[in-house]
């Protein structure tokens, strides 16, 4: 890992985050033509990953080892691709502000609202400090209880979290892992309170982080209406940086629920301060972390395209391998 | 142009070269599954670039804005694709070394020898200095005469540059545009010895270069082999950072031959510094120069894999768009 966190180092965006270890922004992609085609599949043609910043590159042969002699080998899919519209829609630059959605709790509930309309994919710079990503996506053949199932049960052992994006994902680890593995429990009282250390690479930038998944009433959302509206599945939460563990800098919401077509996903990421994050705890220490770390407008563009590109792959791939670890796992 | 400048300079890896104004190294990826299958093309599935660094995001708007006010606007095609094998190819890190070629001049005859074998996409870093890519494609319904015309006829206008990758060529020209144009010249009496300056982003950096074409055998080619195999069409030259002219610091091999599957293309880049770039004149400046800049193995590797992405999308786009501009413009 220290040739990769070197590796780091040399970019500049990388690094101001990497020295404060909440490095973020710059450089992967995503499911070939070769993809199988699954009911209800409405996106067309898919394409490979066409690019992979070196650090992926690397991490991925560290990774294929560790799986290749967990229980989980045959499970190790090194491909990855995505709807190749999805690709091209966050390659003309950041959506119009009209289109995005500050991290308000009244936005979550736009946001939710099945009038609002906005773009599938998409990425922006809200303010000086914040960088944004959003999406909207289906996952054939997934559905919400394999969802719950995962994140109760990935976060044990981190060769189940590089099935996930193996070319991405690095470690993670649970706060209590006997409370998210017990089965007498529900979803949420295993994941909620129960904090996720997250190392992975966004793009060619290192993120080690610490997400509190939460209910998400307690994030702003009105319950009532996540539940007239089917959403059965929230894996959302406030994230913190490793090294700055008492500072939010990110609100991450992921909503799910069942569909004829497969699971439903939006998914949003509001990363580094805003003055809509007033209503977390020590929401004003962040400006001033930020600053000091050198995130400012431009760090935040890249962030968000990369984080929409991290996104886009991800949770293709999880959809391409979840049925089957479901099946085998569960 | 300013914008992605800064752009360029918040990237550790640009920092550096870009300081000295030849940033070099980090992003973009590949033909799309929808891109319509021409006789002879045995590479299988294709796939649409799934990353596009930001500076080219930005740089394609405007480049549209340019293009679209030009004769040329009707050939400007955006969507950029590649075999998927081959992005597949370049993501599992740099070439072994037995399967590189450092850039001597018995090299450059070891690479057209039809024994010699080697991956075709790749790129890798020799010794400390030099970033290396190479590939080996063929581009159904092109033939050595077009690629002969092209490289006589876009460097004129940057419209027509940027024809060839609209997301990451800015502007180019010649040193003798009446001779690169006039049809009573040869191709090599019209391109040789008539400097060729490009300016272009190399996945996130920018790369502001002089390159002096010239005839194969004066790098070091065996003039007679090339003939007998049949190689009609050379690219090839030695290239100079434009704030350092005077210093060779990369030589470049485009070499083509017509084959009933079209015109087939070898292509090496040695970019940076090496024992076996004496014979060039001034060779012995680019150690020093590179190591002012900052230019080291891991930035090396970076421009390595960056380059062979850009080469690996450039090429297949001008396969694309080529064979229509030679009907309505040759």
């Amino acid at each position: 890992m220290v040739s990769m966190n070197r590796r780091s180092l040399i970019r500049g965006s990388s690094l101001a985050l990497a020295g404060a270890g909440i490095a973020l922004g710059g450089g992967t992609a995503v499911r070939s033509a070769t993809f199988p085609q699954q009911p209800g599949d409405a996106y067309g043609e898919w394409s490979a990953v066409t690019y992979l910043p070196l650090v992926s590159q690397k991490l991925y042969a560290e990774n294929e080892k560790a799986v290749r002699s967990s229980p989980y080998a045959s499970h190790l899919d090194a491909d990855l691709s995505v709807p190749s519209e999805a690709a091209k829609a966050i390659q003309s630059g950041p959506l119009d502000s009209s289109r995005t959605l500050t991290p308000s709790a009244e936005n979550l509930n736009v946001l939710i609202d099945p009038e609002y309309k906005t773009a599938e994919h998409g990425y922006a710079v809200l303010g000086d400090q914040m960088a944004y990503a959003q999406s909207h996506m289906f996952m054939p053949g997934v559905t919400t209880d394999m969802f719950k199932w995962w994140f109760t049960w990935h976060p044990i052992e981190k060769e189940r979290y590089m099935l996930w994006f193996p070319q991405a994902h690095i470690d993670n680890s649970v706060e209590d892992p006997s409370r998210l593995a017990n089965p007498s429990l529900s979803y949420e009282e295993r994941l909620y309170g129960n904090p996720n250390r997250i190392q992975e690479w966004i793009g060619p930038s290192r993120l080690d982080a610490i997400i509190h998944f939460t209910d998400p009433s307690l994030l702003g959302f009105d319950g009532d209406k996540l539940r007239k509206l089917g959403f059965t599945a929230s894996a959302s939460g406030v994230c913190y940086a490793t090294p700055a563990p008492d500072i939010p800098f990110t609100l991450m919401v992921h909503l799910a629920r069942d569909t004829p077509a497969g699971l439903e996903l939006f998914s949003r990421y509001w990363i580094g301060a805003h003055p809509d994050m007033a209503r977390f705890r020590n929401a004003e220490k962040a400006p001033g972390m930020l600053r000091q770390i050198g995130f400012n407008a431009e760090v935040a563009e890249m962030t968000a395209y990369e984080m929409s590109v991290h996104d886009l792959t991800e949770f293709n791939h999880l959809a391409r391998v979840l049925p089957a670890l479901y099946r085998d796992f569960s």
